[in-house]
């Protein structure tokens, strides 16, 4: 429950008394602007809190358990699709990190950058970029400004080599719901060397509670780079024929099982990729949606895309390595596509494009963003700004093996379903590590259609069990799916809640907000 | 505290109610057999438990709880170096899960397989090339009748691609101190299809508390397997003058973190590799200890080996991919090294000689155990059994930054140390993962020589202290550095203290085993 008023005007009072005025917002204005995200969910918070480093977290902590209220953590708050910047339960106060912006150490020979919440995939990339780096860090397909470490935590995937993002992760610094501080890994041990270097430390390896979890605030990490490869290639393929999925899945999968691709292979089918080339084409179908197959397939051909396109990247130490790579690729591939192309990419770092290869290589951009506004009846006008706008955008992303068979499963679950509901079945099957497919379905529409919102939610409510009742798990989950998941075993749950309860005691931190580990 | 006498019988009687008589050990030479270390270290367990599943772990561990017993659990007990089957308390009770040999199931097509802990390396290995499998498991350095389960668990290190074991471990099955059972990852819920095939499952991921703690026992996991390359290919090199080692270290780094190499860049100096030639020149030395310089030098030559000897193991997916990565590592290394030579793999998996190419390619083996007998003043008859034998072995385990600069630093110290103790000093450097060296030093002596358990414990004792305040803290510790390990961040500790406290109410597992955890 949220707090009461008297406890949370204490609680602002002291908050105040901590950060200073002008760093505990309440202007309902700028609370709306929290509260909005592309789907129904009229939960505002009471306050924002903007600490500017650790000990001002802790201090914000510390008084939201002195008061019990709850606290709602943010880092820039580009959650999008999954909730942006708002709260579960109305009423809980935001704890924006976005001030903690700090690129605090950075070791081009190991291959490594320590970094506060507030620090950006643009800042990151621009901050190697001014340092003429020959490293670089993993890019997510979200928005630019998005945070580096707010992503790994929810266990988001990347462009790039180190893909699964929290794998690629350690040395977390963590203020506990006490207030309390500690660091992960060997960061535990004073003086040591070794703190940036490696995940487990020694003992019990804590670092796991800290993703998918209220049970901390990670006021600082570190994140692993990549060397820049010498002979880069970015392989461009499509399918024209969905039944022939399966087959290209299974060699996708070999590959990344052979070490020959070791970057995400993603896949994403016409409709997920269309909005990127404009917006729905509301004369072409007399406004009917949605998308009808023959439009569907005629703005596919018209844009040079298969049902299915992906891009395979390569990362070659040498010329010889890269060419070798490619010509696995090509082997593996060449039959069970439509079309495949290489692209070699550039020797320098600072000539990558961000519209090619770039991503791959560190570059991060905002090319996607424009995909949200893919319902609206006319195209938007820059700076885009999703929740503002309006724009209706439901995340689901469910773990498939990464397998044919399953990968087709989910394909035809998804087109039937969501088609079904009314939306286009933009589907994104991404294979971030070996064994498991990401499918993530993007659910779009315009919030200013009377009825959307709901049709939309009760859509992805279906869809997300269904995938669940196949096998298909969710891996991310935003505020939408609160009382959707599965509960699973209850002597899990059981588990969860009491480590929960013993780190934070007072309930303080993202109450509610993970469906796994509810208090 | 070890259990009273009355409250030890009442747990007995239970347990052999539970799992039979012939299954609950009082006999007093098994239990000494289980005592039995390769260092001083004379505490004894009080019994002997070998459940059959883990319905009966779970029994087993509700009756220690309920009477206040300690329990130690091992799997197969092959813990050399770091204590073998003893619990850390005299009067604790050994819970042997040797009985729990099950494979659960293996996926060719996903590479994976479900083992309990029973399992060992060799009956893994033996497994696989029954199916004719053309995947296979990662092994260790360390005996083929080791537990896969225990040695991913307790983070060792083993040779091919998948090295850092614990990271390609997941869908665990624990008994909790409690005697409740869960599964992690995904394995929670019911009826999913990538419970064996990704780490992360949804919120926050607990597996990490199951590793080097007493929070539970597992009792089954799976295990990732890598697919049998095309072209493999294992190089062989030694560096004559240890000068040179900085240079050497950086160019491995750089290959690891380029991915040309996969897996673990091992590197040994003279005194670790010396052993497995036969044991301490007692004729040549005239009985003197350690190693006097120039018949180390002369041993060295004799055996053709450098002061530092590694090998490098290149998976390739095609010939081409193979001649590349050989091709990059020729140019890297070339000129850093004495010597540098290939060897080609065979093509097929039921080929790969034990000796040669076969650890890189899942042929565990037992080579290594004669190293413990190096101060025996003749050589062992088989079968060898070094905690019988009174064979002196001491491990220690840091973790050290993966860079020439650091590298150097420790082998000086080890070199330093270790002699002026009064042993030889025996140095694996291992390159497991991208950034960080592990460094072995194997203390290795005659149990059998009066006061050498002293002094080899006192030099254990000076040399861990020495390298945890020179930043290298241990990644893995044995039950002789309980009290040595750093107590770092008292919050830290009394964090990891408090989820103990919530998993294990009543103190009952491993009590003290782990110097990160203690209760």
């Amino acid at each position: 429950m949220s707090a009461s008023p008297p406890a949370l005007a204490a609680a602002l009072a002291a908050w105040r008394g901590a950060l200073g005025d002008a760093h505990v917002v309440t202007e309902p204005a700028a609370l709306a602007a929290l509260a909005a995200t592309t789907f129904a969910h009229d939960h505002g918070p009471a306050a924002r809190l903007c600490p500017a480093d650790r000990d001002q977290v802790a201090a914000c902590v510390r008084i939201a358990a002195d008061h019990g209220v709850g606290l709602h953590p943010i880092s820039r708050g580009r959650n999008l699709g999954y909730g942006s910047r708002a709260p579960l339960r109305p009423g809980d106060v935001v704890l924006d990190l976005y001030r903690l912006d700090r690129i605090i150490d950075f070791d081009e020979r190991m291959a490594h950058v320590t970094v506060e919440p507030g620090v950006t995939f643009r800042q990151l990339a621009d901050f190697l970029r001014t340092c003429r780096a020959r490293v670089f860090a993993g890019v997510t397909g979200g928005p630019a400004d998005a945070s580096v470490i707010a992503n790994a935590l929810e266990r988001g995937d990347g462009s790039g080599p180190l893909a699964d993002r929290f794998a690629h992760l350690c040395n977390l610094e963590v203020v506990l719901p006490t207030g309390e501080r500690i660091e992960t890994g060997f960061g535990r041990f004073a003086g040591t060397t070794v703190a940036p270097l490696g995940r487990w430390g020694a003992g019990p390896a804590l670092d796991g509670l800290f993703s998918q979890s209220g049970l901390g605030v990670v006021t600082r990490a570190t994140i692993w780079l990549t060397p820049y490869p010498r002979h880069f290639e970015l392989g461009f393929f499509t399918l024209d024929d969905p039944a022939r999925l399966p087959p290209l899945v299974d060699a996708l999968r070999r590959l990344k099982l052979a070490g020959v691709i070791s970057a995400t292979t993603p896949l994403w089918n016409d409709c997920k990729v269309l909005p990127l080339f404009g917006g729905y084409p509301w004369a072409a179908t007399g406004g009917v949606t949605p998308l009808p197959p023959a439009v569907r397939a005629e703005l596919r051909a018209r844009a040079g895309l298969g049902w299915w396109n992906g891009t395979v990247s390569l990362y070659g130490a040498s010329t010889r390595h890269g060419l070798a790579l490619r010509e696995l690729v090509t082997d593996a591939l060449g039959e069970r596509v439509s079309h495949l192309r290489f692209e070699r990419g550039p020797d320098e770092p600072l000539d990558a494009d961000p519209a090619r290869c770039g991503p791959a290589l560190g570059v991060p951009h905002d090319q996607n963003v424009v995909t949200a506004y893919w319902r609206k009846p006319a195209p938007p006008t820059p700076p885009l700004d999703p929740d503002a706008d309006r724009c209706g955008m439901l995340w689901l992303s469910h773990a498939v093996p990464f397998a044919g068979d399953h990968a087709a499963a989910v394909a035809d679950l998804v087109e039937d379903e969501v088609t079904a509901g009314g939306f286009e079945p933009a589907l994104a099957l991404l294979g971030v590590t070996e064994r498991v497919l990401y499918a993530v379905v993007s659910l779009t529409y315009d919030r200013d259609v009377a009825g959307e919102d709901a049709r939309a939610a009760a859509c992805h409510d279906r869809t997300f069990a269904r995938l669940v009742e196949r096998g298909y798990p969710p891996f991310r989950t935003g505020v939408q799916s609160q009382g959707l998941a599965p509960a699973g075993d209850p002597t899990y749950q059981r588990i969860v809640d009491a480590l929960a309860t013993t780190l934070d005691p007072a309930g303080v931190l993202a109450p509610g907000r993970y469906p796994f580990s509810p208090r």
